[in-house]
């Protein structure tokens, strides 16, 4: 798609596999001041990785957040965890901003995706 | 957590690896007659599939939802994905519910887990 600021939003796509995920899923404090500041700092600062894919990312009003980093492989996996800065956001959100998070990190084995025809 | 009528939504457990996880991420149509009592079946009967972990979703409003479920070993999944009323439910949902999804199905290989401390 050419028209990225009309576009609807769409989910990462189906990548042919293999592709890792890390599955976010967290639900937050009372105390959110920094948050949004970080988590975008954290959305540009992941983009500078080779082999990121992409990012999904839900957040049911009062519940459940998930996010969904895609890479290409394990090494990509790896300097987007031992980033510094990001690092330390994790080490502020499990001091201020998470009531509750598990990362599962996963090796996909198999994708597909479904786009409607246009009508 | 014995209070389950009470307790905060908590996001599914970090089980020990391997474990599957199936992540589908989708954009929904303007229709969604009949959706949410096949959504409802859908969660209940998947219950009943043995090596079933649970399930988490995330739905922004207007936008993305993320729904991953969580499952023993790639037999599980292979029976879930074979049943029939989920078959019919898949095939209804691209004629009327999807606009766009994704699905990733991955073997998770390292996960954690963070709770905050009661205070």
């Amino acid at each position: 798609m050419s028209d990225h600021s009309e576009a609807p939003v769409a989910p990462v796509a189906a990548y042919e596999p293999p592709y890792y995920v890390a599955v976010f899923t967290a639900v937050r404090t009372a105390d959110q001041s920094g948050y949004s500041e970080t988590n975008a700092r954290m959305e540009d600062l992941v983009k500078d990785v080779p082999g990121y894919l992409g990012m999904d990312h839900a957040q049911t009003p009062g519940g459940l957040g998930i996010t969904v980093g895609y890479f290409r492989d394990a090494d990509a996996l790896t300097e987007w965890r031992s980033n510094a800065e990001h690092r330390a956001a994790q080490k502020r959100g499990r001091a201020e901003w998470y009531q509750n998070y598990k990362l599962h990190v996963a090796k996909v084995e198999r994708s597909h995706g479904f786009t409607r025809a246009g009508r």
